[in-house]
């Protein structure tokens, strides 16, 4: 063992303004170093029936089915499709960014056949787009992303809930990076199926996967229920329908350990449940629609504050995320030499991007905990020394009075 | 929101001696507290490369593909499975238990033709049986449990490796409940793929798998390696071979995350990370045989004790786990009225049973932090009284002082 290695890890101050994950809620972190009860406590299985309904509050749903994965936000949409979706059925996903194709790589992996409604990058998917799509193509489950942070837009998804509902077809909807920092409604936008994280808005850390599923959405995977070997009675059947091909991602099975018949499936992950009960309990405490406004008023002031360092804004205006901003990074400024300035000298982080905008784009990220005006703030100040050094013309101290005008309007 | 639920969730105290999960070491709960970093911040890269070396002290391995899977253990088999086969494949298990029987049916859900050992419940497979099922099955994967908590036995594994290796077979292990307690030996005993948890003898909570692979595992998968669409570069092919049916646990992808490419993947849960970092480090501080010896000193004095209560223990005891004791339910006393009365009066936790076992053994585990003299014989005090207020015939302070007596004989 290494010297270092002998030590325990501590790690270092970071204000972490990327597009997640940020900084805990310190009230997260403390519920996270709670000492462990048993996993059929009368006292755990309180928790879990409380993380439940808080989550029904976050989500704003009434579906009875609302529960944790115990995963990363990935996890939780493999969860969702894995279960939902059988070989050949098929599956419609409008892509507008990197997540977008993720859903894809994710269905085709479930041997589901998939059409692609294919969105610029940096604009969002129409319901007329969405309803042709249904039509030519019948499918059983319409996928697709709230905000994709790889290209900072939020699809309206009320329209296209509509839009499902009218032709008969499932809708799920990964939430992940827009859920408490941008409208999110369940059940009147008539989302067939939700799955979130905790490492964005929530000011938690990864590793909890929140879903909640409607009452047609647990019909299709209780029809393919089943019990394991180890532990079904000796006269029960093993179930019906075909297999979900995962057993830890089997929402008919993690629902049996959820629910009144407390099957064991996994071990829960007492410590990530007691965290994503607090991330929930503290953004209801909140109120969600405050929750939502914070992120929208902080968002603008970065947004204004980016825009008065003479950085131009990426994307449809009128479809940015509340929690995230892309910015062009000015023609012949390294973009990762500056990044890597801002975190050793600043301990600042702000993200990079993939694909496509890979080299184009920054991405500043104004969430959770750190949907804060000390940290908007700092992280401006701190930005416009950077480009300054980096040789950016740019009017110095008109980046933080854009912000604070901006705050003041809000007021 | 309910009164209650206004409330941060505090877990009342309990001394956790069941089949795990046990209580976890203060260190572990420290360091899950810690505030977030970047998931590319070089801090960050380095506590992941940590724990890939710690992990190979604890798993006593020169494996590099040492690293962890954001999951429970439950997870980390599902994805050694599905990672290393592909539909059709061939693979053996021996059933000993209810995790055994878990094997199964993950193989089964990942498409592959399984052929079992049944092995009576209470005793292990032998060698023998092992060379026959191969010879007469053909498989490519062998899959075994190494300590089934739900006996209480622990399967040898230097002879099984031996089998496999003289016949160009791949061997996975899932050690979740035995790492720490009991001797495992990665390369000395040739397993092909190894996956664990933190949350038995390692002292730490539910919720991160590591996982080892040696070379010829990693060639198996990086055979079916693929980059996903939203990351690949333009000229890039998207892989080889047929894919992995699953995105969340495709190792050769997760490879690429916890590699010198960095390529992301999922948001690397953070909190998991920290703690199973300091879980390994605490364990290599004490140093593994130490630890292993512990358990052995502790168990043998819970055995001792339990024996002195009058009670019959449980299992082939040539082959007996290290840190779970199983014992009959002496015959017309009520096992979950007193599994109750110790957990609300006392405030231990002792284990129930499933399956064929369901009602007839308590499972009483001594491990990680709680593999402590003072757990010991605080159990041992507490079960007695509640035993003879039930009515047990037993002879007062007899099962302490055996504890105690065989403290002083193994000192």
């Amino acid at each position: 063992m290494s010297p270092d290695m002998q030590e325990a890890f501590v790690p270092p101050a970071r204000l972490l303004m990327g597009p997640g994950p940020i900084n805990c809620d310190p009230r997260v972190l403390r519920a996270m170093s709670h000492q462990l009860i048993g996993q059929f406590d009368p006292e755990m299985t309180r928790c879990m029936n409380d993380a439940m309904a808080l989550y029904r509050g976050v989500l704003r749903t009434g579906n009875p089915w609302t529960f944790l994965v115990d995963s990363t936000a990935r996890g939780g949409i493999e969860a969702c499709l894995a279960s939902l979706l059988a070989p050949g059925d098929r599956v419609v996903v409008p892509v507008f960014g990197r997540f977008g194709h993720l859903l894809v790589e994710i269905a085709q992996r479930c041997a589901a056949q998939v059409r692609v409604i294919e969105v610029p990058w940096g604009e969002v998917a129409r319901p007329e787009q969405l309803a042709e799509a249904i039509d030519r193509f019948g499918p059983k489950l319409v996928a697709c992303v709230q905000g994709d942070t790889s290209t900072t837009m939020c699809q309206p998804l009320a329209d296209l809930g509509q839009v499902c509902a009218d032709k008969g077809v499932l809708l799920y909807c990964d939430a992940t990076a827009s859920v408490g920092g941008n409208a999110l409604e369940t059940d009147a936008w008539q989302l067939s199926a939700v799955s979130v994280g905790l490492q964005k808005c929530l000011a938690g850390p990864s590793g909890s996967a929140p879903v909640s599923l409607n009452e047609e959405a647990v019909a299709v995977i209780r029809a393919r229920h089943h019990v394991e070997a180890g532990l079904r009675g000796a006269d029960e059947a093993p179930g019906s329908g075909p297999r979900i091909q995962s057993n830890y991602f089997d929402l008919a099975m993690i629902m049996d350990y959820w629910g009144e018949r407390r099957l064991n499936h996994h071990t829960e992950a007492a410590s990530m449940l007691f965290c994503a009960r607090e991330c929930a309990r503290i953004l209801l405490r909140e109120g969600v629609d405050a929750a939502v406004e914070r992120h929208r008023i902080n968002g603008g002031a970065m947004a204004a504050g980016l825009a008065a360092l003479n950085l131009r804004l990426y994307g449809d205006p009128d479809h940015r995320m509340n929690n995230v901003v892309g910015v062009y990074i000015p023609d012949g400024l390294d973009g990762e030499a500056l990044r890597r300035v801002l975190l050793a000298d600043f301990g600042i982080e702000i993200g990079t991007s993939f694909g496509p905008l890979d080299g184009l784009i920054w991405r500043v990220g104004v969430m959770g905990y750190n949907a804060r005006r000390d940290a908007v703030l700092v992280t401006l100040a701190s930005l416009e020394q950077c480009l300054l050094r980096a040789g950016h013309r740019l009017s110095p101290g008109a980046a933080v009075a854009a912000a604070l005008a901006h705050y003041d309007s809000a007021a």
